[in-house]
């Protein structure tokens, strides 16, 4: 393959093992799997689930449930609060697949009452703690009149409460991970349990890679929900969730200058192809990491080097002072990403370490 | 038009009106204006230009070099260290337009001759005082023999000086902006002025749009380069390089949940539409501000809501307490961008207020 600019490769080998082994977790722990696909949006990728039996999944769009509609995925829930506005779409997903949403407000089972036209099923979205958007999992007073409303429309049905633990993400280690977990899983269970005798059939979705990659308790949780572990990345390296050798995507970008007085080197590759997530280490923020070169792909962080700038187009590289010589104007670098999701939504294919292009799913404004 | 999802809309006749100002003050200041058309990064956008007579434009890659040379652009320089790796794209362009590139190194001068094969212009990369890139301006030493060996090559015409003063993308208010524009102008001047006896017909190109909006001295700064001028944003306005009024950019994103208890209103529009760019304000981490509606387009930021929160598809919003009742599930705000440039890049087509779908340039990896 000729890289000659910025370029996303995927080790379809790492990948591979981070999809088995979280199948393999999911069984291990007897909740159901439903992979979030907004991390990789790739019809391609999508395909490699579908080889170890996955047949269901989550996205963050109507328009993306769209995209794997037409990828023959057909169970699919939109792990993000409904907008009404798209009821079009809506409808014409319900009308063909077994469609999932997400609510958290009577105001809009009010709107999709008055719209839908097909059978869907609804999740309340539930806040367990993370503090973004969803119903406070001990609210059970607002929570009721929502359950009501949806179960008196005849196309709907209700299939539990859903979350998503995001605060993992600033955890280190399992015994912080694991405390959120414990957590966040106990409050759902309340809930749950708080309104088996009238909705005995509703399951517990949870999400956040943090946990489903670690936590060993998902007993009640029916069915997890990761999306970031096919690919991982620094921040998921940092925070515990994999080793630097899990992580299954890197930028190769190239130097295109120096400057040995300052300990940096310039490569083409900016925030139009990482996004500008950073990560806070030792006093230092870091917005990706480089990868040691191999024969086929890459290893290991380099010791020392990071990203420690990025602009449109430029990414400023620290490397320390025994590696500067040996980097040549051209040379190709390997960039871990500091958030692997909002890299890849950023461009508009992957390459595997033989080449093949694979396309994905890119928003249409 | 029907808007159900984020949409980036364009107010043409601000964005025009943007254009002619800093047109007139290009003409007032004496100093060639060649617009850098990485924040627009489109066709449509770069014809409203050649309205008003412009016909040469600065990009930030060789391949949006291309888009625009399919667009009639025949004087492009691009604004960005040299990337060697793509030099089939460098002669492929370098035989049909007037073609100049930026480079900073005798590494680089030497692999441009060995690939170089039509006629180019090049520029020193200087850097006066921002130090993200390029040759230091009072290195005279060591700039000396890249001008050397770049009159070697009889393909090469010298063009002269570049600079881009991104530092004054951390000032407020003119004085401050005047300052570093003094001082990046004298160190340009003199470098100039030391090589005019040898190299009599270089130019100084400098870059950045907050000088280009408000300084008022560009006495021997021969060209300048800004680009965000062409839609400004909230950094900008907080800059002093533009007022609220001058933003020709806005999001329209549709609310999806409501946070009463705490103040806070989901939106659908996240990092995937917006980028991560914030700014500092009030003690405050501000990712977008909202501006009012007016009956066709919007207005000022309402005072005292702001994007706080940004993740991949989630917005979260404060809204003041008073405003608060009057938020719907469903209703469109309009989001101003905290760096337009980034948010731009990120939508696939801008609309005009009359629901005209503007296309624009896209990276292709």
């Amino acid at each position: 393959m000729n890289i000659t600019k910025p370029t996303l490769l995927l080790n379809e080998q790492k990948c591979r093992l981070n999809i088995e082994k979280m199948i393999a977790r999911s069984k291990h722990l007897n909740s159901s799997l439903r992979p979030h696909f907004k991390t990789h949006q790739s019809k391609k990728v999508g395909e490699w689930f579908k080889e170890y039996g996955i047949d269901k999944c989550a996205v963050s769009s109507l328009e993306m449930a769209k995209y794997f509609y037409n990828a023959g995925w057909v169970d699919v829930t939109v792990a993000f609060p409904l907008n009404v506005l798209e009821y079009t779409t809506v409808n014409d997903l319900a009308g063909k697949i077994k469609l999932s949403l997400c609510i958290e407000s009577l105001e809009t089972v009010q709107l999709l009452n008055d719209f839908l036209e097909h059978p869907i099923g609804v999740f309340l979205k539930i806040d367990a703690g993370y503090h973004r958007t969803g119903l406070d999992a001990e609210n059970f007073e607002k929570i009721e009149p929502i359950l009501q409303a949806l179960k008196s429309n005849p196309l709907i049905t209700i299939k539990g409460f859903l979350q998503h633990a995001g605060h993992t993400y600033r955890a280190k280690g399992k015994k912080e991970i694991n405390k959120i977990h414990a957590h966040t899983s106990e409050k759902m269970i309340r809930l749950k349990n708080h309104f088996q005798n009238q909705y005995p059939d509703l399951i517990i979705s949870n999400g956040d890679t943090p946990t489903c990659s670690v936590s060993e308790n998902f007993e009640h949780i029916d069915e997890m929900r990761p999306g970031n572990f096919v690919f991982y990345d620094v921040m998921q390296a940092e925070i515990g969730s994999c080793g630097y050798e899990d992580i299954a995507v890197a930028m190769a970008c190239p130097v295109v200058a120096k400057h040995p007085d300052r300990n940096e080197v310039i490569i083409y590759g900016g925030a139009i192809h990482f996004s500008k997530d950073q990560i806070q280490k030792d006093g230092q923020t870091i917005y990706g990491l480089i990868a040691e070169p191999e024969r086929k792909g890459w290893g290991q962080p380099k010791e020392g080097w990071f990203v420690k700038k990025l602009s449109q187009e430029h990414g400023t590289l620290h490397v320390p002072d025994q590696d500067f010589d040996s980097i040549k104007i051209g040379d190709l670098l390997y960039i871990l990403p500091i958030h692997s999701c909002l890299t890849a939504n950023l461009m508009s294919k992957y390459y595997t370490l033989d080449g093949e292009g694979i396309e994905m799913f890119r928003y249409q404004s």
